[in-house]
């Protein structure tokens, strides 16, 4: 977090996104929802996919580009699976009542998989997988990002998204397993931020259209972002796609909408959750005793020279959540400015004075 | 593949291993079906998988470490999920045996999850994923390696294997996407086989202990293999080793019995089948239109300068699969002399005079 970072609790950031989206028409309980979620996005360090998505969310209902009275409903569904129509809600609603059915026929039948169709941007994927954990089961995430900035392996048309994975897995004592990942070495959101800072990328995160290192991040519309493993993270965002998008009905390649220009168009975003109950499987508690077991060996493992401490998936933003829990969450003079600026728009109290 | 390949028809490839397993004592039954498994993984082209481990699976059974006599039975079982106990048999029966009750239990719950403890190494991850998919399913395979080759990121205690994920999509008209990686750069298996025909790894495979390059694949015991995307593929080992071994009861972590080292202990493998019933989302012809109309965008994107042809994963194993059906599969003359040592071994006929 560069210089004058300002710092809010998580309590008045929720509470200032909620009276943002309820004064441009969003109903009341939907609007605490996505604010609550968003909130806990910047709170667990997710700061690509927290409340600096507001203005672009805001600038997508304006333009007409979001449903804000949408029927989300199930249009297929078995004991371990529904198909649930988004009716282009916020992501957020979408994934948030996708998570819940998952876990509820996980219950009874052990492992459910829940994928969407006509759903948006959602925010980072581990708040999903998370909602799973939350409940002792293990939550795997699946999405089609929402522009494409990947071309297959050797080509230049960019068909791909960075498509993430998440998996989120209970511990005993230990902090949990949360991974999110883009399956490209850098998601865009770190090439936008280096561009604000004047810095350059390092060589392995984007090439130009010669297969050459790209380096300056002004230059990012030239390039394509590189996957991770060379073909394997082709392979990797490819399947992703596949699972999140087109087993849903929803776009995937040729047909993704770039939304960071066309804020007009149903994007028709795919995602997927599962969730997979531990205690059918075997003891709850047992099953809890072996994560803490392996968790605990990972990070007495001898280090290299140089290495302070070894980290596994999910125990920074674990250390994260409670510090800014206790200190308030950072944000960037920049992002401050810009949430006054819509506070007047919208005629609502600033965030400063909350 | 170098020099004096011999080329050997995959009928008779399968015949040479079910008659080298049944002189040991396997089941005839059993042994038809490991062995056209593992004739397939040639077949494919995933020769480190392939008939290359005969010799130290039969090695394995001779010094106990495998039982040729298993009970292998669900244990837990849900509408949507199965575990199931191996009883220490060879990893393809058990795999075969969950893959059919992923299959079963998804054609009435729509997806079903299927873990399996005391199994074995079953070859390559891709041909479970294969058995969803010829039932116009999509197989996703995750596994517990048998070796730990990989230390936590920035330690040096290996801790990890190399664990696998496949998945298999159908498609219409075009060869369906076959993916099949490790999460390491490179599988061991082909360090195995670089070994095997005398040639040096390239650089990123694997590094020694102080961080440099390792290239000699006889020195592999001194070296690490390294994650894709660096911590991002240590993280992604990780999961894929909750979900395929510790949620199973297999082991994983310390656990882990090196395959390589320790021919007579039962290894505990942990491995996952996920069949996903497109039927179940949708139309399944619509959804194969979908993948066709994918791939063929891949297929034709603009290529950078050098580049022929865009692959996807499972398109080069297809054709390989076509041309090795009709020439036969190569197999390195240095295989082809351990094979004909173990064939004077167990009084067998020789695979090139059969």
């Amino acid at each position: 977090m560069t210089g004058e970072a300002l710092r809010v609790d998580f309590a008045r950031l929720r509470y200032f996104i909620a009276q943002a989206f309820e004064v441009v028409g969003m109903p009341p309980d939907d609007a605490r929802v996505v604010a609550a979620l968003m909130a806990q996005a910047d709170l667990q360090g997710s700061d690509g996919h927290g409340v600096i998505r507001l203005a672009p969310y805001l600038r997508r209902i304006r333009e007409g580009g979001l449903n804000l009275h949408p029927n989300i409903r199930v249009v297929r569904e078995k004991a371990a699976m529904a198909l649930v129509d988004g009716d282009n809600a916020m992501g957020h609603l979408v994934m948030k009542r996708a998570a819940e059915i998952a876990i509820d026929k996980a219950r009874t039948a052990g492992v459910a998989w829940v994928g969407v169709q006509w759903s948006n941007h959602a925010g980072p994927a581990s708040l999903y997988a998370r909602m799973a954990m939350e409940q002792d089961m293990i939550g795997l995430y699946f999405a089609v990002g929402n522009a494409n900035h990947l071309p297959p392996w050797g080509g230049l048309d960019m068909l791909l998204s960075t498509n993430p994975i998440a998996a989120a897995i209970p511990a005993g004592e230990e902090p949990p397993v949360v991974l999110d990942m883009a399956t490209t070495v850098a998601a865009y959101g770190k090439v936008k931020a280096k561009a604000a800072k004047g810095e350059a990328m390092p060589e392995g995160w984007m090439i130009d259209r010669e297969g050459n290192p790209l380096t300056d991040p002004r230059r990012a519309a030239e390039g394509f972002l590189l996957p991770i493993g060379g073909y394997k993270g082709y392979g990797l965002a490819l399947v992703v796609g596949l699972l999140a998008g087109t087993l849903n009905g929803a776009a995937m390649g040729r047909d993704t909408i770039d939304f960071n220009q066309d804020f007009a168009s149903k994007t028709n975003t795919g995602q997927a959750i599962v969730a997979i109950d531990p205690a059918a499987f075997g003891d709850l508690a047992d099953f809890k005793r072996a994560v803490d077991k392996l968790l605990i060996d990972l990070r007495r493992s001898e280090r290299m020279p140089g290495v302070d401490r070894i980290w596994y998936p999910g125990e920074q933003s674990h250390e994260r959540i409670a510090s800014y829990r206790r200190e308030g969450i950072p944000l960037a003079a920049s992002v401050m400015g810009t949430l006054d600026r819509l506070a007047e728009q919208l005629d609502i109290t600033p965030l400063r004075t909350l």
